[in-house]
This record gives structure tokens, sequence and C-alpha cells, in this order.
């Protein structure tokens, strides 16, 4: 029987409730949830970890679930990250910090801290970590990823001090859980994307990424966030919570070919929302969370001269079809945002400590620990029972 | 009959012996070379221009034929730039100097000024122009473009005193002419590709504007400068001009897909020229030069994480596929160069005259004004009766 | 007798109701306020001036006066800038456009439409016009700066079409008057400053240009802004403004030596207001708007290392010392912002079209166009009789 | 009695013959150069220190002596790093990787390795180390600087595997021992000055460093380089070495004004050498490299328009007049620059190893190791007996 509470029902702050001057006594045992295989998974005692050099132990407060949790559980792989050992499971966590390893006190870090925890480690004297780019790394240790088999749906979990982010009291355990999509959202349209005051933003993909998206869009001052979805649900949720557009694009018509679709609803976009294709209210920044090839040719089609493209989401295939025609005339900007980098926990923070980011309308359903395996289903269908779009699942600590 | 001369036997020096402080007396006529329609030129007197304000007169000294050029005479139009009424040919022009427009002395040009001439016109004053990227200029009047009807195969030629540029002695006005396409490869590697000096750049496509690229390329200190080409002779040419590295990809197996093949000759391309995919010594820069779907695969998955990848060749189909997969994941740059702009002419010019680019192995014939066209035609094979590459064809001016 | 009406008591709404479907009937005279030598202007009628080619002629709705303004009342030159014939004064203003020049219609400008006026008019030719950087042109002609004779305290002003930009309703023609300063601001703290949101900005003087900097910086989402003056009074009005932090230097020791103030001041403002001089929660960027010599200091001092320093205020001696140590060992970029450039403008206008600027706190004073002279002097003074700060004295147009 | 050989008689190549293939055997002690206090220095045996982690054990083969290193031994101290324990001195060098820590292998440094040793270990996790400035960590131990007590005027030195750079065999040891002040140039000229081909370099300052400012403008395609400095000799240096222009300012006229002494030698500079003030020809880039007041100001006097400035010299009172109306009116980038950082040192071993720059020249004296403190007199003199410049003195690896 599910322990789902309506999110109106159950209010996040009631998570943080720990007094912070009376650090947790550290318990003795450490549940985890652990996957073994495809559609196999197990609670498990694993050993306390101990911080060791520059370490922090962290007992893990609240953990959302993403999409790649769930693909996991249902192939046991991701690309070239297959799964050889039992790993533990998740990866977008907040919690407390209850002991320091024997140099971590120089970062700042201390015992009963609230922090977000920034799941990938670098291995910090490659060129790429030496340039500023860390999230690039080829050595990167990331949290429930093979061949880690540490994950963050455990009671504890251990990071360096410079990868757990202090929060501050306004911010909740579970907004703190969502830091790591919402700093996904800070690299690709602030840090990559550069989105500035004034711009006009289009999102492809009302889903957790596209959502976080425009909600970074609009905390930067972007003019106008326009969503675009072929769901209804997932637009007009989009539509209350930060987007001041949006538009469905109409199916393809039977003997229409893909590029001259493309086109045609790309000048629907601009026309049907009164957008100038060139100029001073063109669209400058282009966000793609789908990675569906039609979402691609529009994403480029819409933009005005100069303009930049950030290809966010993922599909199957991504070998897609690209209107290079558009990139040259235009001189395009296109990139592509993987994970996040040097200082995008830190506003990602920010912009939710400041009110400039809401996080709570996304958080749609919570469940306890023990049925964290509903959260993986709930987050695989995508819409609860009445049809309402499931945003994120977040799952509460071991009791 | 054709009054070609081979390259070696006439130097284009003796082109320059115009004495230059006893400027040209003008002449009242202006013979040009004037398209009608699809395959009819015709040559024809048009009257001599007068310049107005801030304008000067050029009386033209050479002139290089570009693919643009033969397509509008075999095909009347490129894109939506269709022939309407009767056009002068050319646009890659030298000249000198030879009547000045009342306010054009403020920007330091006099008669007798030996000049490379910058085809295009913008407006100046939309966002684009005063951003910095005239060359994105909705309202660019470029020379030999329809709806201006005027070119450069003609004795004199009109621009504004800022769109001709001065050329030293030692550069000849064969090289003058040749500032255009040069432009086009500063635009593309310099401006667009950033190209810096111990950078690895592979450039996709021997013909002109590919081999300016690798010779901008070298002269910006490229450590390495690979050029790829499917024609053998052609890289020939690119190996005994700039290229450090060639690579003839293999022809397609008949059974293998089209991603698989572009896979399997990236990893061929690193490996038999030794080239790391990750860091120190992989490639930084990409420079596609052809439009072949092919190629562009190629070049984005050979480029190391924060490549750059610019697209100057343009095809018959541009949407064509992309691996967005490599872009997320190394975050690459991805970019398309269009014409050239501020800063690209000087630039070329200085390359030129400091020996850091030499063009005159990239002049292979040279025609009389009467027979221009010929040139085209030559410039259309691509190759001469031998089998050598036509890299670029020389106009002389009217008798 | 002055017509000095209070700020509160007459709205500025008043002054924007032109009805916009009816254009104004162009009047046959142009009254205008010229400067003929030191403190010495005369009321003279002017032709109406006709617009040629892109110009558009605007009748002026409101002009507000600037320290420059004053400067050359008081003392007949700026720097090398010297009056040699009488010249109108005026150049921070808006107004209708009611008659386009011939080729003014292209730019998208109409008669009857409401705009901010830019008062310098660029070469558009030479490099750094073309490069993107118009406001560096040593060609600029500028309203009321000599040579040029002409300024916006008159009827009628010309300008090119390009250079008229368009306010949207719910702006006043104040605030449309008041987009040159603004415009400053945006240059100073977005262009050059490149201020994002999160940071930590401090602006030394709370005189009109560096409220309307503390107000740009708000706007782009500064985390702090923090006000530095010498004034109690002025430093109020920031707070009330929009500063989160105001602090105000003791005087220096009569012993103390001038580097020694400096240092002391320095970490006097980060102690006093909890600021680390490293890390997260220092301050990214200084604006100096004083001119000052200790404010020169401290605005360097105060920086975390990779911190941006503008100078914007200009003192009558501006060779003055920068601790190049910080510079160093901090690697600052320092720079300085003159006049606004490519995109300032319309940005200007987007924020306070956005309500993300409010300019009307700012304009505390109000005269008829007849007693334009007592705005010069009320601005000279800098407070008014009851010792409250003067920031911006706005002209209304001629009867 | 000395052992300095002059430069001409003993090839640096001899240094070189050290068999690669065949790796040093390990020697059991340590001799090292050690500073105990102000001109107290002691040849000390140390323990032969064992390579922990990703650490690798370095022998060294030659050692450059900066102006660092003597102003340790004559006064104890560098600003607030002072000698508070006997600390081995040296930090500019070269040697041959003799023994891997555990985890040192994966870097891909191997036993028996050329390498040129970058001598300050950051400390990879503060927010500047992550945002790719690791030069400006505030955690930085660097070689020779208190309170770190190593340096490399000894047989051995401990550092991470990333942090020891491969030298090709065309490199020499000597040449790989000024890896680290090349590095200073590289980063002053390219990183920070993004010097650029075709750009006009002023260099003040013809020691060490600001001749390898001179040089790494000139590999990165300068087209002049200006060297300015008070003594002919070392103009005469400059001028034999890559400078293409010397200035040698005038005396200040007794009754002459600091400020007008700057400006007339800034005047005096662009006239003499016929470089224009403003555009095409104008100085791009200055690279301060004295530390004198009047250089600062001239500095900054001659730039263009949109120039950079950087300071890299630093004096004893670094407080000084900044002519800020210069830094306003062509909106200069002022920096400074800060040891080197990531991608400096690749870069400058591929200037040498390309032969676009030429580091033999500069070294003009070598001596054993146990002749050390002479090399440390004959660098703070300055010159030799017969007047000609000291560049760099080398040390010899103890025997």
């Amino acid at each position: 029987m599910s322990t789902l509470v309506p999110s109106s029902q159950e209010p996040t702050t009631q998570v943080d409730k720990t007094p912070q001057d009376q650090p947790k006594a550290l318990k003795n045992d450490n549940p985890s949830f652990v996957l073994h295989g495809v559609d196999n998974v197990k609670y498990e005692q694993r050993p306390v970890p101990e911080p060791q050099a520059d370490q922090v132990l962290v007992e893990i407060a609240a953990t959302g679930i993403c999409g790649s949790d769930v693909h996991y559980l249902k192939h046991g792989s991701i690309g070239h990250f297959v799964l050889k050992e039992p790993m533990c499971l998740g990866h977008e966590s907040s919690g407390v910090v209850v002991k320091l390893g024997p140099e971590a006190g120089r970062s700042g870090v201390s015992v009963g801290m609230r922090v977000a925890l920034e799941p990938g480690v670098s291995c910090r004297s490659c060129g790429l970590c030496k340039a500023g780019t860390y999230e690039l790394c080829p050595h990167m240790s990331f949290a429930a990823t093979p061949p880690i088999i540490y994950g963050t749906l455990a009671r504890y979990y251990l990071l360096p001090a410079d990868l757990v982010h202090p929060i501050p009291s306004q911010v909740s355990f579970e907004d703190g859980a969502m830091m790591e999509p919402l700093s996904v959202g800070v690299h690709s349209v602030s840090t990559l994307g550069k989105c500035k005051t004034d711009q006009n933003v289009i999102v492809f993909g009302a889903g957790p990424v596209g959502l976080l998206c425009m909600a970074v869009a609009k905390a930067l001052g972007a003019r106008r966030v326009i969503a675009v979805d072929i769901q209804k649900e997932r637009l007009d949720f989009a539509k209350s919570y930060v987007a001041t557009d949006v538009f469905m694009p109409e199916a393809r018509g039977k003997d229409e070919a893909a590029d001259a679709y493309c086109s045609r609803m790309s000048d629907l976009i601009l026309s049907s929302l009164n957008i100038p294709a060139l100029g001073p209210g063109g669209i400058d920044l282009t966000i793609e969370a789908t990675g569906a090839p039609s979402c691609v040719q529009m994403g480029i089609h819409v933009l005005k001269p100069s303009g930049t493209y950030v290809q966010v989401g993922m599909g199957s295939n991504m070998t897609l079809p690209v209107p290079l025609f558009d990139v040259i005339t235009k001189q395009l900007n296109v990139t592509g945002s993987f994970r996040y980098g040097a200082g995008d926990y830190p506003l990602a923070i920010s912009l939710v400590e400041r009110g400039l980011v809401d996080l709570k309308p996304l958080v749609t359903q919570r469940y306890d620990f023990k049925d964290a395996l509903e959260a993986f289903e709930m987050t695989r269908q995508g819409k609860d029972e009445s049809g309402k779009p499931v945003i994120k699942c977040i799952i509460r600590p071991p009791p």
C-alpha cells in the first residue's frame, strides 16, 4: 500500500525540523536501496562509511528520482555505463553533515550543516578540470553510475567537502534535493546559454528539465519564456508555473515531409506568438530538452541571427537532422550541455534562496523510503491517475 | 581560342607596374560582362559611374572567379536570390582608386591607391550592423547578387571609401583580388573559429575555400593542419601547399550504415594520424568546407571536448545529420560562417603582406577579359585537361 | 518667479496625454535655449529643420539636465570641446516623431511615435563603429557638444531614424528623457561590467549616475547593491531607492597617509557589512562614479579575485593612484565606461517598461521651458533649500 | 674561484646526454641549497623524499635564478611571505622523473621522462581553482616560498604528476628550466593579454620577464614588438633578440611635472616610431614589466581605443598614478598577471619545441651547484663585468 501523500497536505518544512545546534547522533546502520539487475532492487544494510582526508559524511534527508535512475532500473545500463556489481541508486539529494574527515574543515564545512549534494567527483588534475570545465572530466566518478556502487538512496553518503553546498534555513531539504536538476538548468541556460535579462527564450519540452530551464530563464530576467510541448497538460503546468507563452505543435500532415513540417511549425510559432524572425523581439536562446528530431529543427529555425541553441535533452538516437543552412546564414551558436560545472550549484541555491526560482510546485509526489520503488514507477509513467503531470517524486530518508 | 597562360610563365607582378604617382587617366567607357539569363552573357558598355558622397570609383585590375559566379551563370539564381534584370558578374577584385566622391577623403583613401574591394555594402544602422556583425545585415547589397545589377567584371566599380582596403606594394593585384575568398577563410578560422597557436585544425574539403582556411590556420600558428578530401590530386596539392597531414576517406562499405561509416572513418582519422581523442594533441577546430553529410559527421566526431566546429561549406541540401550526442557530451561549440565581417579584410591583407599566407600557388589559370567565359567553364570543371586541380582562375582587366 | 512644482504634486503622466492617433500639427517656429558664452544664454528662434535621407524630425516632450550641460554654461568648455559658436543646450530628451526623411521609413519609425532620443551620431564606417563599439568613434557628433550647435532644449530636433528609440505607452516622456543617463548605467553595469544575477556590486557615488548604476545592478539580479557616499542624505536616498547596504567613509585622520586611509576604509567596508574579501559573497563588481581618488583606491581594494572595476565618474584630474598590487595579485579587470553603445538604449527602455527600474523617484524637480536656467542652477547646487538631494531636473517643452 | 663558463663555450646540449632508456639509479642523498636567514645560505643534506599518492620524484637537471630568489636571500621575505624556517631555494627547474607515487601513473607520466617543473601546487577544490584560475588559489603552495620549506636547488624534488610537464627531446634541460619564466610571459601576453597575429605590442622593461613577453608576442604573430627600457645595452639585446622597434625614454626635464613628462614621452614613442594613436597600426597591447610609475602611465597613454594593458612588473610601491581619463575615453582593458595558470606550461613548451621561441640567447651565465651563490650575486647585479646584460643564470645539478 502506498504512502503517497498529496503535495498539498504535507508541507516540506516538517522535514527540516532538525535542530541544527544539536548534531544528530551517528547511527550505526546504513540502509540502502540497491539495484542488482534489471527490475531487481533490494533493501540492504551497508557499512557506515568513514570520511577520509577532506571527505564529509552526510546523513541523507531527501532524494529526488530522475529519469536516469529509472533507466538503470529498467535496462541495467545507460550507453556504455553498464551495471556489473550491485549499485545503490539515487543521486539527487540533500542532507546534514554528520562527520568530517581530518582535512575537511578547511573548506568551512561543519557538522550539523544542511547541504545539497553534488554527486559527481572529478579528478581535479586533468586539463579539462584545470581549465574550469570539470563536467567534462574523463575520470568523473558519479553517484549511482557504474562502476561507482554508491548512491544516495541510503542513510549515509560520503563526498569531498567542496561538493556539499550549504543551504540556508529558508531552503527546505526537498528544495535541496532538487539543486541537482536545477543545476542542470543553470548550466544550460546561464553558464552555456548565457541568458540575459530582456532575452526571449524558447524551451522545447515541459518535463522536469525543461521546466527548470524555464524557471532559470525567468529568474535571469528573460522577457518571454516560451514553452513547447505536445501534451496540453504539461503546457498548462508550464503556463501556471513560469512560461509566458506556450505552443503545442500540430500533428504532422500525413504526406508532409519532415523538413517542410518543421519549417511550417517554426513559422507558426513565430506568427502565432507575434515574434519577429529578425532583430529586437526575436528569439535569442533555444533550450532543447526533448531530443526529438522535429524539436531540434524547430529550435534552430526560430532563432534570430547570432542566437544561441543549447541541446540538453537526450533521446535514444541523437544523430539528428540539423538545418545547417540556418546555422551558417544566421551564424548561430550551437552547443550541448553536459551535467553542471563550476559555480552552477551555488547559483542554483541562490536563485531558490532569493525566491527567484520556486521549486515547491515541482514536487508533485512524496514517498517513504520503504516505498521508493513506487516513486520509480510513478516517474516512469510521467502522469498520475488523474492525468496530471508527475514532475518530481521525492523519497524521504530511512526512518 | 583561349589565351590561357600557365601560371608559371607570366608572373603576376607584371600586372602591377602602374606607376602610382601618375594617376590613370579616366577612360570614358565601361565594358562589362553581363549575365542576361542562364548561360547567356554579353559584353556591354555601361556608363562610367560617378562617385557620390563617400564613394570612390575603382578601376578594376584583376578579378577571381568563384563557384557562386558559376552558379548564377548556370542556374540564374542561388536560393532566393533570383536574376530578374541583366547583372554584371564578378565580385572578387582589386584595382586602383581613380576618383573620389566629395566626402570620401576623410577615410584616408586617395586617388592612385591600390586596393582590394570588399563587395558587400551593409546598411550600417540595423542592430546587427551596430553590434559588430554587419555580415548578417538583412539589407546587405552584394556585388553580382540580385537585385544588385553591378559586378566587378567591368572596367569600373563604385564602393564606399571604407570598403576599399589599401594593399601595400608587395601585394600584387592578383593577390588583392583573392582577398575576398581569403577573408572568408579569415572569418571562418580566426574570427569565428578563434584558431590559436598550437591548435590542431582539420579542414574538410581541399577546394579554394578549404585551402584558404588551411593557409589561415597555418598562419595563425596551428600545430597540425589536416586536410581531408576524396580526391588524391587535391590532397597532394594541399600537402604541397600548407597541410601537415592529409586523409582520404575510404569508400563506404556497400552494406555499411551512414552513421557507422562516419564513426569508422573518424576513428581511422585519429588512429592513422596518431591523434588522441581527448586532451592535448587532440583536434581543437574543425572547418567543414564541403557541405557533404559524411564530412559534417566526421568533423564533429573527431573533435576533442570543448572543441569548435565551423560550417563554411554549403551543399544543395544543408539539413544534415549532426551527432548531437557528441555535441552534448563534449560541449562542442558549433557555428556557421557567413561571408566576412569587421576586421577580416585587414587581417587577410596583413597575412599576405607579411608572407604568412602565400596566395600565388593558388592562382592556377589566368584569362584575358575577352575570354572570361572560359574561366567560368574551367572553374566549373574544377580540374584542367591533365587532371590537375583548378584552384582559382583570374581574369585580367578590360584592355 | 519660479515655476518649480514639487515632484509629488504634478504627475508626469499629464505630460503624456498627447493623443497618438492624431499626429501633432507641425508648428512653424523652433524656440531654442542657446548658449552664447559663459553664463550667457538666450531664448532664440531657429529655423525648423527639414529631415533628409533617413532622418526624422522629433518634437521634444521632456529634457533632463545633466552635469555636463551645467559645465558648458559655467565654463564654456569641457576638456578640448570648446564653445566657439552659439550652441543650443540639452541632450537628454524624449519626444514625438513629427516628420520623416525620404528614406527614414525603412527602420520602422513612423509619425506619431513616442521616442527616446540617442543624442550621439557616429560615422558608421570607421573600424571602431564597424567592430560594434560606436561609442568610441572619433567622428562622433554629439548633441550640445561643440562643434555641434544643436541641442534638444528646443521645440524640434533632427536625428537618424535608428537613433530614436520607441517607448511603449507605459513609459512616460519624463522616463523617456532619462533613457540617456540610464543608458550610461546600462553601459557601465551591464555591457562593460557584465553584472549578473547573484553578484555583489558596490557603487561609489550616490548622485544621478551612481543611482542609475545601482538601479541597473538591482534590475540585473545583483544580490547586494552597496552604496558609498560622503553625504548622509544621498545615502538615505540610495537606501530608500535600491541600495541593499550603504557605507559612509569616516573622515581621514589628520596624520593618516592617503594609502593607509584607503586600506583602512576598505577593510571597514568589508568588516562592517560582513563581506568576505575572497570567494563567494565577496564583491564582484565596483562601479566608481565619483572620480575621487580615495574612492578609486577603495573600489579596487574591496574587490574579490577576478573581480571587475568600471570607472564611470570623471573628476578634474583623472590621473589617480591605483593599487596595481591588487590588480596583479587578484587579476582584476579594470575598465572605463564611455557614453553608451549598441543595445544600451533598448535594454534601458526594456528595464523601465518591465518595471525593473523605476525612474520616477529620481525626477525631483520640474521646470517650464521659460525657466530652464533655474534647472541648471538647481542641478549645480545638488540639493534643494531643505537639503534634500536634487537628482534630476526635467524641463517641459516649449508651449 | 668561479666556475663561470661563458655561454658560447659550453653548449647546453651536453647537459642533456642522459640516456633516457636507461633510467638513473636513485641516489640516497639529497644535497640542498638552504636559506637560513638574510645572506645566510648553507649546503645541507636532506632526506630523499618519497612520492605519495599521485606524486612523482624528480631528479633536478637545471635551475634558473629569478629575482625573487635573490630577494629572499637579501631580505628574508617578500611582502607577507616571511622566512621562519630554513628553506631550500630555487623554483625554475627541469629534471628527470625517477620514481612514481602509487597513483601517479594515470596521468601518463613515467620514470625516465624529461620534464619541466611547475612549482606551485594549488588546492584544486576552492572556487577559484574550479573556475579555471588556479593561479589565484589562496591555498597555493609554491616552491621556495614560505611557509613551504622545499625548493628545487637540490638533487630531488616532489610534485604531483600533473605538474611535471614532459619536454620533447629537442628541448634541452636548460630550456626546460626556463619554462617557468616563459610561462609567466605566456600567461601575460597570451592568456590574459590575448595577443593575436597582426597586433602591435609594446613591452616596458627589457629584463628577463620583458624579453620573454616580447618573445611570446613575436611567436603569436605580433606585427611589431616595441621594447622600451632606459638602458641602451638592454635595448640592444632586445633588438638583437626579437624586438622590431626599441625606444629609450629621455630623462625627465628638471622642472617637468611627472604627468607632462609621461605624456610627452608617449607622444614621442608614437611619433618617432610612426605609430598612429587610433585605429589600424595603433598599439593593441601593453605589457608593463617594470613597475616604474612613468612606464605605467606611458603604457596607458600609447594604447589605441579598446586596447589591453597587462601589469606584470612589480616594484616596491605599486599604488601608482594611472591615467583613468584614457581608461575611460578609450575603454581600455587593464589587468594584472599573476604567475601562470591552466594551459600556460604546455603552450610555453610548444612554442620552444616548434622553434617559435628561442630561449638559448637568454641563458647568459652557467654555474656549478657548488657556486650557486655566485649566480645569485650575478643576477642581483644584472650586468657582467663588461656591462653586458645578465638575463638568466642557470645552475647545474649537484654532481
